[in-house]
């Protein structure tokens, strides 16, 4: 039996120590910007996607190492997404894991302007990786382009915020929770899974993996937004709710939202069967999802 | 004798061509922010950065081909950087080549939204690039990528916004047109050049032209701020100077700043010593960049 909760200890720590290293230095100028971006990607979080992109590396048979730019690219440019999305002109939220957002530390400005700085980063460093044949730079470009960009994580985020207030509805929930969060965990894992030398088939069943796993995470995301307290979320629960959000919570009710997470995760752990390399971490990983509890 | 005026009219075309036809339709999901992409990229424009880019590849000696995609890539870039500067919590412009911006038609969010998938599809379309050897799509990458992020562009906005209403002085200006300006305008007849398969020296010689052009194209703009009508810059006037602005004319004066602006054509002018290809245009932009009129 994999021993879950060590091994994300370890990695996050890993996450961590690269991410401190790899950024550029808090007084490089302008000193504002770069505190800035620090202090976001420093705040700590789960780091899940990185570990996934990782995990999939090792799953499709290659070294965990070779996945280590393109997973520290991963984490700042969902990072990125967290510092926009926070903005006053889209969830206006003044507290992300437990402490005050970007734009209330640095103004907006420079909060927009950080979250572009780590866009753009992001692309420079997983450029910076070496695929492994017959894969090329151009295909993991590619993949973070296409899971990030309008028709990815930002067209979820638009129709997010163009839904408040709307009737939830099933197929909505979907199209945002597809878009805004489960595209970029996908890319995660198959970016991982590139690096790791993945033939097609393998490609394809840890991109199913990661669909199915980033859906998983989003709706026991929904679950604990409304359950938890603020203390264990880092930021103000029951919210969604309060902003009148689409969420598989409001769709399916509460039972139907942990039956719905439950069903992905098995569903992800079968598409793993294909795959020849090490795939406990991954199983375990999409198990701890949805059983979280913050 | 080139003739720059038509080469100028037939290159925007072209770009204009190919922006239209590459970039995702206007129905495409979300619509709204599909919309906004369309409505400021294809809002005009002088289509300088792309012209220079194709400019440098035919200068090293390539086909002006191999960088047109590379070509739209930084002009959507430079796009975004426009709907980002506009934006209420930065220079707050309600008007971009005589038509209201991004924000005021789309709201702040699908602005914001608009310039980050801009964004990201610059590095999209930059892969899509096949770059001669010894290049790679990694070598392009990182040119956009560094030009574009803290350490040039971003970096310079947030001098630029940190500077307003201090008194001007030379080493700031330069710090701020150096990064806000001349990094992109480098990059861009950089990238052109490694798609044109420049050696080294070539490379480098481009990169200087590069530089020099962007800061007199800059210096150009200050000027042109201070002294033309809101119908022929299609902005307001004089706005700069109302709001504090670092400009070379507040540093230098108008005459110094005129004098400034020739003597960096000259020096560029004079970098294109070492190619080998067709240096006829690239001379004639840096030109025409300080004669013009708006």
């Amino acid at each position: 039996m994999f021993d879950i909760e060590p091994y994300l200890v370890r990695k996050s720590a890993l996450i961590n120590r690269e991410l401190e290293k790899h950024l550029p230095a808090a007084n490089a100028r302008p000193a504002i910007l770069h505190r800035a971006i620090r202090y976001s990607v420093l705040a700590g979080g789960k780091r899940l996607r990185p570990i996934l992109c990782l995990a999939a590396a090792e799953a499709a048979g290659g070294a965990e190492k070779n996945a280590r730019m393109p997973a520290l690219a991963i984490e700042i440019l969902h990072t990125y997404t967290l510092i926009h999305d926070d903005l006053p002109c889209m969830d206006n939220d003044e507290l992300r894991r437990g402490k005050p957002t970007s734009h209330v530390v640095f103004g907006e400005a420079n909060a927009v302007l950080a979250g572009d700085a780590l866009l753009t980063l992001a692309f420079e460093w997983l450029a910076a990786a070496a695929p492994l044949p017959p894969y090329k730079t151009g295909d993991l470009i590619r993949e973070l382009a296409h899971a990030a960009g309008s028709r990815g994580v930002i067209g979820g985020q638009v129709e997010d915020l163009a839904s408040e207030g709307k009737k939830p509805n099933a197929a909505a929930v979907k199209f945002i929770h597809l878009h805004k969060t489960a595209a970029l965990i996908r890319a995660a894992v198959r970016i991982g899974a590139i690096c790791g030398g993945a033939g097609k088939s393998e490609l394809s069943a840890l991109g199913s993996y990661g669909e199915k796993a980033g859906l998983a995470f989003q709706i026991a995301d929904d679950i604990l937004n409304e359950t938890s307290s603020p203390a264990s979320m880092g930021k103000a629960a029951g919210s969604d709710r309060a902003r009148g959000k689409m969420t598989y919570v409001a769709v399916l009710g509460l039972k139907g939202a942990k039956q719905a997470a439950g069903r992905l995760a098995r569903e992800a752990v079968r598409s793993l069967a294909p795959l020849k390399g090490n795939i406990g971490p991954l199983k375990a990983i999409v198990e701890y999802i949805v059983a979280r509890e913050k």
